[in-house]
């Protein structure tokens, strides 16, 4: 792909490398690219490099520089309007049939201030996870809410911040139960009477665990029984209620269960769903330990099928091992009170024995949705809801079983029956002339949900549809719930859930909320392997069409036929810039796709004969997920050592691989390296692997360095996960949604995750379990990525990580001479599109890395990330989108921190200001003037230290929140690789 | 209707006053009213009353409170997701063709972060006109650079700030031109190519002001003859550039009219075309003295008609005769630049002649998207745009001349082709099966404009349909802009619009902004007369579907049956709730209103033979529009009294209307009056009109407080106007758009205004000339209304009503024992839904009522309305949206700046706080600790006087800004009653 700035400015100016007059004029790149081609002039100039052709051509090795020639169609890249036009006739292809299919998946009604000020408001959708506390208050306070909700409603005390999805929560339910046991007990309980996506995506979790998943119907007294039987090997037990049938059970039924389980010092998880737990008792009640579910029918759109919030709850004895992230309630330095990620989050998941969980993005939007739903309609409102829901659903029932020929099959219920009505396949059709789907679960039954979005004329044509009947009469009251299921507690009687009830008073806890966090509406978020690049509006707009938001990922293939376009067409333009064969889109992140790329790789040797082949080796300086991934995918961890520059050992990699030939699985890299380098021995290692037999997995999380210049599949690896919320332009949503889809060379292609339920694009006989519920994962936020790919185009995305590239190597060259940039240095030794920081020697002055993190924010910044790869450094990503303007603020904010830290080292300042930062607006005006007069720095000095901090600033809302270094040294959850190595 | 705390209680739990549990849960009143049953009996309690029935019957007086039963169907009112289906389902009815009609209105891309973070963004649709400019610096600096824009563009020096439409804008220009000239000249002569709906709006205003429009050929050599022989008798000239049949003529044949007008101290207005001028000559070149037009084709939606922003530009000489607002840059306290309306805005209508304007709203956020469409492009995109229309518009003409039957008539064109076709009809008929309407000039001409959205197949498309060829061959580059056309001089070189190309960089820019100002998603905006409610999501989202966005309003009736029912439907609903026969949706204002309300009283005597009647009574006490619109609708103004109470003197009336009987029009009256009292007497006034042979002209600037209790019509009156910007949910968009209907009786309904094109809904032969240059206006916001009314239903309506009055009830009844309220007093006698507070007695402490207006800020408050109707008083409404919780930070508030005048009327402090106000944080950050020390008050105090404020607080962004009390006292731009009448 061409890589000069002529074609750069070409496509700037002219919409094209190869333009026409005839074009359209809301050409996308340079909406995209934040550089103008003056700038990209003016940044070579300051790099003493002639043209963006040549730079590149220092900055990439050689054997790496392919210059990949991009298939991507259209290859000048769709306008603004084409993309919607194009988008708009996707969308049409799918139909709305309103989806009474169920299984775990419910029309919903997001309120139209939500979807609007949230769901669609940049404000929210652009933020980071709120790592920096002090920035990120709003959604703090909103996943609090979050979190109080479950907590309330499943009646556990100590609820996460949400989890991936539901089936995912009941693997980690299931890990957690088996984990907590010293003496591992290897038999895991599944109910029968649960959703099916559930059990596979349990059993694949299970199988590289060696944990056997025993399905039975545990609420029977017969499978009661075989619980009985098998209880010194159980580590735990799982049932759903109400169940996937849409059956409640006797009271009994669940608590002897609790009873046995507990007995034998196991755990009981609950899937339950929180429209049901309004009016139910509480799993609580009967013994449950752990309660999780999806929490999409709080307002979450369907968007075939995800993404949405899982939550899960736990008992008190097991809030330092639940999975995922907490907010808590902590102090800032001023003594008030302010919200945070709190620490058992991050140490749970370092264990000794081995990590269990690699649990990094949540679905933290999707969780602020449902919170803000629960905020809005309150108890009251949740319980107009869901008695007319079961009313509707008690009227349907009584009219089956009094006035037609079939059988509800489920004797109680909340919102699901389960009908034999004979012939599934001509009922199903039935419904669907009247533009109903049911979910067929055998030849004679079908199965359907109401929910919220059902209407009286909905519900009249239901009755006419099983009955027969032309007129239905339908009573004046709806039939109220079970008794002796009705709870009685008093749940969401906190001030914020009572308080919001006028849209007027809604929509200004909304903007107050998000006024108080830093976005990419705000200024630059500079976290280095996070690529937080724009996320354009023509890419977000699709996402709330009907077509695209109310679709349910079960609905038949022939209904579907935008979304499958779409999702295929994605597939193939993944792997073409990937430079593989196929893609699945299944993982909802980055670390699920590793653990799918690496149960793939597993798979395949078994499918080889192969099966003994269990080492995996990972360099030290790999992303703390990486080892994580391995374990989960029950792969036994060896560690790579790095060279002083921060390069791939080649010889210890030589050593290892060839000691461990036999059993060598893969190795797992990441490229550009961790430490933002574009390693030259990186096909070197890659044929070292090959020559011992093993595979290599590629970690995408640097992928927005690659794109047209190089590709994993061009490097030789075999399977890569790509980030579809860094490459890939998804918002970061304040800590999730987040797409991890893998690609794969073709001799992995046949064992890509299936769907028990809806085939998946390539699946196959061979194909391992899935590991989410849904076939496609995030399929509704699938339209931002397409929709970037297409409007970039097959000959100008290269140019993203050009600009990227530069971006990040003009900060190099601005900032080289005040700090120390760690492994750039030389005349022609450039960084990819990240680079380090080093704040090290600023430690025997007594200045951290974290009191320059928290000063930045005194000059509007999120703080880059912080001491990771290396502690003690600061590494920084700008991204293709950042214009000079800001990468130039960001500079005189770092070099004026650097001045602040040289009075320190001159002796003429305690630092105080750096200790003190940052510094919000109470503190700047309630603190004393006898006190300021102390600090050794006025007001202005810590409020305004540079001028154009006073035409926009974005305030921290508390001062800095009482944590340790240890607590801010995460960029995720996970253990790092020596840990998981010498654990195994 | 019903007015029980029971119905009350039921709308609000239940959904409806007859609730069914198959009712959907999504209703909609209980989100749009503020106070839950709860808050209202407590509201009730503190004001000892029992019940929402009986308190409104204390407050309406008996012969008042109809207890109005509107007819409004849902009666229940739709749910949220109902309104939305059934929206959508009337915009289905509208047919999405490619409007290439042209006349002023163009297809155009708004850029979609602009759309999405400007038009779909509270932050900026919610807040008001920027009176109080340190909380609205963000629109301000927006409407600078609208002015800046069009100032460049238009080459004049001043541009206001945006008027209501082109053709309104035109008879701007034509008043202009006859009131600058001393001795009034009777003729102004309009070239005959101009649009014919700014020939009917010049017609209509005209006539009132014994104006002669002469329309002539002005750019042929016998127009300019007709000119040169009326020149003695002329006060200026008009032509359109390029004209409405598209052609450009020659350099002289512009510049001799402008030497001739000159010659004759006359002016030579141009309406012209934003996207022509960015390669056109400016007008200034060939000596224009005002230009004027509509700046809809920067990215505002078409809408079918508006609202659309008019641009208004003239020389030097007339910038304090220029009407409309104008933002100036100005100092703030502390000498830093800010912004605000600038003084010539107000002073210029207060003239001693006459009045001639009433403009009182203008369309800032339709201002605001064309001037952040040139931010974003900047002149280079700007130009690349208008390249491509002039080069495709071109091709097609060229094609058409060298290939067709047909031929171009105009021989210069920028995007509008005239075309003889043979047949129009026939053509017309063959372009709408491609999809395509375009413009039938007469039985043989047909006219077409392109635009930005054209594309290379449309092209192609319109190439084939003329010519015939089935293969269209189109070159290489395309046909460049006629050489000695083209402007050379160097414009929008401004920083700000060279700046923000990238999208990351404009949606920061579009959030800096926005974080500026007070809008509702921040807090109460209690402007008294402005009903500043709740302007919900699902109202709002409709606007921007493209059935709704992309019409054209002269787009043929069989097209638009959506917006025709919605139009007809609304039409009648609002006739319902004022109690009329009949309503003309057609005025852009409310001002625009009161003149066709006149207008259509005028012609009906007319019609009579009594067109001697032009007597209008006017109390004393009426917002400065009425009287201001009485004098542009021909009538002479006679001031009645008002007595010490705020009532109107009926004995005053009785004297007025017996002594001008003969010559009786109408009286004008705001109910309740601007006092905020529902007067007792107003029955009586009314029957005085009545029986001296004059109509009643009812002001429904407080409708708020009417609906469902009372009517216009119940009262007797005869014509009412209303603003939907106000009682019917319009957003007020940061200082417009306005949405003004009259409703009239019967007999006043064949007179309600036409349009030449499109036919109004009452179109007569004795239908008053258009008011405007769409059919139905505003038409593309009326979903608005149209949802608000449809989502509360007919039987709650009045709860908006009765709400609203108890809030501010509620509020006097807190308020009372700390300030003096005027006009109530006693054990029952209350206000309406507004109130006034009397900071008179303060003066003698040196505190003016600015002081508390802007001290107010400091407790991030939007001042309420400013000394109107009364001097040194401030007027409350805080409509029935708000919930108790934010009144009573509002009651806090008050009572706390009261205690801070307390301590000045006792001799503790001089007030230093209060006349410092409103505090921004360079103050209290920046200004010295030894200044501070001297103040008298701490930071602490200055900025955080109550707790609420450390947790939620809108800064002003300026200190105050350098205004004399004059300057601020103005709810508009307008003369008051006795002015005016003094002048006549």
């Amino acid at each position: 792909s061409d890589t000069t700035s002529a074609t750069f400015r070409s496509i700037y100016e002219k919409g094209s490398s190869t333009p026409s007059p005839y074009d359209g004029t809301d050409s996308f790149p340079r909406r995209h690219l934040g550089p103008t081609p003056k700038n990209v002039e003016e940044m070579l100039k300051d790099l003493k490099e002639s043209d963006l052709d040549s730079f590149i051509a220092k900055v990439v090795p050689d054997n790496v520089l392919i210059r990949r020639s991009l298939k991507v169609q259209p290859l000048k890249g769709f306008t603004e309007s084409e993309m919607l036009a194009d988008l708009a006739r996707i969308a049409e292809k799918n139909d709305l049939v309103k989806p009474l299919i169920g299984k775990g998946f419910y029309g919903t009604i997001i309120p139209p201030v939500i979807l609007r000020n949230l769901l669609e408001n940049p404000g929210w959708y652009t933020s980071y996870t709120p790592y920096q506390p002090e920035v990120s208050q709003g959604r703090l306070e909103s996943l609090l809410n979050f979190q109080t909700v479950i907590s309330d409603l499943t009646g556990l005390p100590v609820a996460n911040a949400s989890l991936l999805d539901e089936s995912s929560a009941a693997a980690e339910a299931m890990i957690l139960s088996f984990t907590s046991l010293k003496s591992k007990k290897p038999k895991y309980f599944v109910d029968s009477n649960i959703h099916e996506q559930t059990l596979a995506v349990l059993k694949s979790r299970a199988h590289t665990l060696n944990i056997e998943v025993v399905v039975a119907d545990l609420t029977t007294d017969e499978g009661f029984a075989t619980l009985q039987e098998n209880k010194d090997q159980l580590c735990g037990a799982m049932v759903q209620y109400p169940a996937t049938d849409g059956s409640i059970k006797t009271f009994k039924a669940y608590s002897r269960i609790a009873e046995l389980v507990h007995s034998v010092k196991g755990l009981y998880a609950v899937a339950s769903d929180l429209m049901a737990l309004t009016l139910l008792h509480a799993p609580s009640k009967f013994g449950a330990d752990i309660v999780f579910g999806s929490s999409q029918r709080f307002g979450v759109p369907l968007g075939y099928g995800g993404p949405h919030a899982a939550f899960f709850s736990v008992v008190e004895s097991l809030q330092r091992k639940i999975p995922g992230r907490i907010v808590g309630v902590s102090k800032d330095r001023l003594g008030n009170n302010a919200l945070r990620l709190a620490l058992q989050t991050r140490e749970q998941h370092i264990k000794r024995e081995r990590a269990t969980s690699n649990i990094c993005t949540a679905q933290a939007l999707l969780a602020n949705i449902a919170a803000n739903y629960v905020v809005y309609h309150g108890i009251e409102g949740l319980r107009n809801i869901s008695k007319r829901i079961h009313g509707f659903t008690t009227l349907l029932a009584n009219s089956i079983n009094e006035s037609s020929n079939y059988r509800v099959l489920n004797e109680k219920w909340f919102d699901t029956l389960s009908v034999d009505v004979g012939s599934a396949d001509e009922f199903i059709a039935k419904a669907l002339s009247k533009n109903f789907n049911v979910f067929k679960v055998n030849s004679s039954t079908i199965q359907l949900s109401l929910d919220e979005t059902v209407t009286k004329d909905e519900l009249t044509t239901l009755i006419s549809l099983f009955t027969g009947l032309s007129e239905v009469q339908l009573p004046e009251t709806l039939p109220s719930f079970y008794e002796e299921w009705t709870r009685q507690d008093d749940i969401l009687t906190n001030e914020v859930l009572r308080t919001h009830r006028s849209e007027t008073s809604m929509l200004r806890y909304l903007y107050n909320l998000q006024k108080k966090d830093i976005s990419l509406a705000d200024s630059m978020i500079s976290l280095g392997s996070c690529t937080m690049k724009l996320n354009a509006t023509v890419e977000m707009m699709p996402i709330s069409w009907p077509k695209f938001a109310n679709i349910h990922p079960f609905a038949p293939k022939d209904q579907v036929k935008g979304y499958t376009e779409l999702i295929v067409e994605l597939e193939k333009d993944l792997a073409d810039i990937t430079g593989f064969h196929s893609t699945t889109l299944q993982p909802n992140s980055g670390a699920q796709g590793e653990y799918t790329g690496l149960s793939v790789i597993a798979k395949y040797f078994e499918s080889k004969g192969e099966a003994h082949r269990n080492i995996v080796l990972i360099p030290v300086s790999a992303h703390g997920t990486n080892p994580a991934s391995a374990a989960m995918a029950g792969l036994k961890v060896v560690p790579i050592k790095c060279l002083k520059d921060g390069s791939l050992d080649l010889q210890d990699l030589e050593t290892k691989a060839s000691k461990h030939a036999k059993n060598l699985a893969a190795m797992m890299v990441t490229y550009p390296s961790t430490y933002g380098l574009f390693e030259p021995g990186i096909i070197d290692a890659i044929n070292i692997i090959h020559n011992h037999g093993g595979q290599v997995y590629l970690d995408g999380a640097n992928m927005n360095a690659q794109v047209g210049l190089t590709s994993p599949g061009d490097l030789g690896a075999d399977v890569c996960h790509l980030n579809l919320h860094k490459t890939f332009a998804i918002p970061h949503g304040g800590g999730g949604p987040g797409v991890g889809p893998i690609c794969v060379k073709e001799h992995l292609t046949p064992f890509l995750p299936s769907h028990p339920i809806i085939s998946t694009t390539n699946q196959t006989e061979q194909s391992i379990n899935p590991v989410v519920a849904a076939p496609f994962g995030s399929a509704s936020i699938l339209p931002i990525s397409y929709a970037y790919i297409k409007m970039m185009g097959g000959s100008n995305l290269q140019y993203s990580s050009i600009i990227a590239i530069l971006n990040a190597n003009y900060m190099v060259a601005k900032l080289k001479n005040h700090y120390e940039i760690l492994f750039t240095g030389g005349d022609d030794k450039y960084c990819g599109h990240e680079f380090i920081i080093d704040l090290r020697p600023f430690k025997k002055f007594g200045i951290e890395a974290i009191d320059v993190a928290k000063r930045l924010q005194d000059y509007g910044f999120h703080a880059p990330t912080m001491s990771f790869p290396i502690p003690g450094t600061l590494m920084v990503e700008p991204t293709e989108s950042e214009y000079k303007e800001e990468l130039d603020r960001f500079i005189d904010s770092m070099i004026s921190i650097r001045e602040e830290i040289r009075k320190v080292e001159n002796g003429e300042t305690d630092g105080a200001i750096l200790h003190n930062s940052p510094h919000n607006l109470k503190d700047i005006i309630s603190t004393s003037d006898a006190e300021w007069s102390q600090r050794g720095y006025t007001r202005e000095e810590a409020a305004y230290p540079l001028p154009f901090l006073k035409e926009q600033k974005t305030w921290p809302t508390v001062s800095r929140v009482d944590d340790t270094y240890g607590d801010m040294n995460l960029l995720c959850t996970c253990p790092s690789v020596e840990e998981v190595a010498a654990s195994q």
